[in-house]
């Protein structure tokens, strides 16, 4: 068998941002890399063209009685910036202090890893295993996979499987395995405000205009309560309440609140009344700034009135929450809010439906939860058991992956969601890494799902 | 006699840029090149250094019975970014439409020409004139002239004079002339706003903490109130009661609300009550936002929680609001608002203290004004009458000369502020030009001042 850190120091290698377009031989570098070696176990790999950066398609075939797993994973990452932040490259992956160090390392191309490994171990030593295998991996993750949902939709009649299975989402330590049953949807975009027609000299003409900062700083700060709740009628009308099992579950996090403080490193917390941090980063929606910019940046000052200045808005849903609806409030709110005396645009960025899936012999299971589903549960609670020394938590997360229900709705499936990244990982910041003991603990949980469903 | 506007072009091809150490050449360049120019016209020019650019003293002396009058100006020049609006480089001038194209063609290369050619032609006719110039010309005009306080100080036994003469102020056509009689001073400061110690993923941890940029937002929406006041207290205590004359000659100014309007190209203003757009900028003080920035700017989305943002905040002051009371008061606010969740700090900047000078025979002329400073009035009021074909105006103005203040303490002069730039201009912003119709009459009123004082 192949080393999976030495492959996925190969993968990160590649700088596969799919955001931003001068990065492209990178995207091709990791989707070939990928493809190469999933060919190389044996799969059927179809490399399917879409708008922006093709979708991988790797299946192993076999007896339609089979049980059939949908693998998912992303090849593209997030933007390295600011650069001069990390301590090692981040396209350079460096071995250190038992991680892998790297763009990309821990969302998502280390645990992607983890199950394309676990597969060619399993497959390595069954070469006739009674099991349907579709690796479904996409390069526009981090960009809202545009090209996703034409894909499934057009696709489906290959996707005919039991579920999905994939490692996207977090862990709290490295010894407490977290199932994800739920995660935030998304609603993204950009506000930008323009005030004078051109840049203006703040002595000439200061005192007759609104600044187009200023106009942008009174909508965003009319966006919140000072408790901290999102600051839009009807904004929190759809959000699901908590099941007692939920609460109780996140209760053996194991983390306190002075140690999650102590590692964001911020002076207090600051969160809506009625929930802890833990809670209101899975319970509730959001409103965040990603991003805001106007008039002069350099060094010293230049006494400008800028024409424009813009903002990155995105808000974080839960279930019930639909992007749709948020969308509208959100924009009657800065429609209302900005004065006349500046004009604006809104610039749509993409969205994502919320999930909740729910594990086997709960409260709120569902009383039709497909067989082979449920047993994938109760094969990883049982590996997770013993290879991380506890039982995994089952937890809602506060991230996104968008496609999860997308592939609900299309497909029908649920989706089985082993968290492997951990807090110290940084994803979506600089210095990110993956921890390597995780990684290979990860493989044996994984092959022995597969395993499991195989009846081996 | 040399040809000004060729040498206006060989002045403005110097990339002057004070506030940014990768045009030291430029600056290198522009002052050798104005330094030679008067040399050439039989100055002694002595470069003084400085912790930055150095200042250029160039002296014509003579009998201490002369009249002595000091020409203020200066060789930098405004970053020219953003460089891709520009129709032509910002650093090539080029002639187009009876203008001179570039940075720094109007503030302050333009005008300063206008002097040096007026000085030129007068000492060619009359070599023996009973007259002595001083030219002091800084390069660290646009970075706040943090070396001219210290050099007016070290340097003040040598510049016993009458009055300054200067021309960095602007007029509103090119046949309204206008004698500045104020400037509005500066407080400037960034506001660092830091949250948690590095980028955060939003989903992972978005609704735990209060984002700096949110946090940043609520300070700047809180430093106005609707009516478009600025909301500190004790802000407006001591600002000056406006003269009945100075509200008469500003409603001759000629320009409407509507063409104001339309030049700034702005849906509406947003003025205080009780003053006019014109009014508000000459007698009003302000606080403007000059940049901000925080997050994720480039292309499409990246969902992080910024660890920093900040904003570049300066205040316009008006007569007899002085820059350390204000920067208390505006300190003090940002202190007292920013939340306790968050971590900032307050980086100085430059300041400066607003100015009045009050022309010959008006309610409010000073019984011992000189008598050699009304003769430079007296004189540019005649020569603007024939020139321009209409007598100039005696107005306040919005920008700020930040030198005019300290010549005031220090020397105890008062300073002419001959006014020649446009509005169309376009100071501090790109596609910046100079009006060479108004460039040639500017040389033929200063040529007179100079000839009327010498008794010629």
């Amino acid at each position: 068998m192949f080393d999976p850190v030495e492959r996925l120091k190969e993968f990160v290698r590649h700088p596969s941002v799919s955001t931003d377009s001068k990065y492209q031989d990178g995207m091709r570098g990791a989707q070939e890399f990928v493809s190469g070696l999933l060919r190389s176990l044996g799969f059927a790999v179809e490399v399917v063209k879409t708008n922006l950066h093709p979708i991988i398609l790797a299946q192993r075939a076999g007896d339609p009685s089979w049980p059939h797993v949908i693998v998912y994973g992303h090849y593209d990452v997030q933007p390295p910036d600011p650069l001069d932040l990390w301590k090692s490259p981040p396209f350079e992956p460096t071995e250190r202090d038992g991680r892998l160090w790297g763009r990309g390392a821990a969302d998502n191309k280390g645990p992607l890893m983890v199950h394309i490994a676990a597969v060619g171990r399993l497959l390595e030593r069954n070469p006739r295993l009674p099991l349907r295998i579709t690796f479904l991996i996409e390069g526009e993750e981090e960009t809202g996979s545009p090209s996703f949902l034409p894909f499934l939709e057009k696709y489906q009649h290959r996707l005919n499987a039991d579920f999905v299975f994939l490692s996207d989402t977090g862990i709290p330590r490295e010894d407490q395995v977290v199932i994800t049953c739920g995660l935030r949807g998304l609603v993204l975009c950009d506000v930008e405000v323009t005030g004078a027609k051109s840049d203006l000299h703040s002595g000439l003409h200061g005192g007759v205009l609104r600044n187009p900062i200023q106009a942008l700083a009174e909508l965003c700060a009319s966006l919140h309560t000072p408790d901290g709740r999102v600051n839009i009628p009807g904004f929190y009308n759809d959000v699901l309440e908590v099941e007692p099992w939920e609460r109780a579950e996140l209760s053996k996090l194991g983390t306190t609140e002075a140690e999650y403080r102590s590692f964001l490193g911020i002076p207090a917390f600051h969160v809506p009344p009625g929930y802890t941090p833990f809670e209101a980063i899975r319970f509730l929606p959001t409103l965040e700034f990603n991003g805001i910019s106007g008039g002069y940046q350099g060094e010293g000052s230049k006494t400008v009135i800028p024409s424009k200045a813009f903002v990155k808005i995105s808000c974080r849903l839960v279930p019930n929450q639909t992007p749709a609806k948020i969308r509208l409030l959100l924009y009657a709110a800065i429609r209302e809010r900005l004065p006349k005396d500046v004009t604006f645009r809104i610039i749509d960025q993409h969205e994502a439906t919320p999930y909740i899936v729910v594990p086997p012999d709960r409260s709120n299971t569902p009383k039709d939860q497909p067989a082979r589903l449920a047993t994938a549960f109760r094969a990883i609670d049982a590996a997770v058991t013993e290879v991380f020394g506890r039982p995994p938590l089952y937890l809602r997360e506060g991230g996104s992956v968008p496609i999860i229900a997308d592939i609900k709705r299309v497909l029908g499936l649920d989706s089985v969601l082993l968290g492997l990244f951990l807090p110290e990982d940084n994803l979506h910041a600089p210095n990110e890494s993956f921890n390597l003991r995780v990684m290979q603990k990860g493989i044996a949980v994984s092959e022995r799902m597969f395993a499991t469903l195989a009846g081996k």
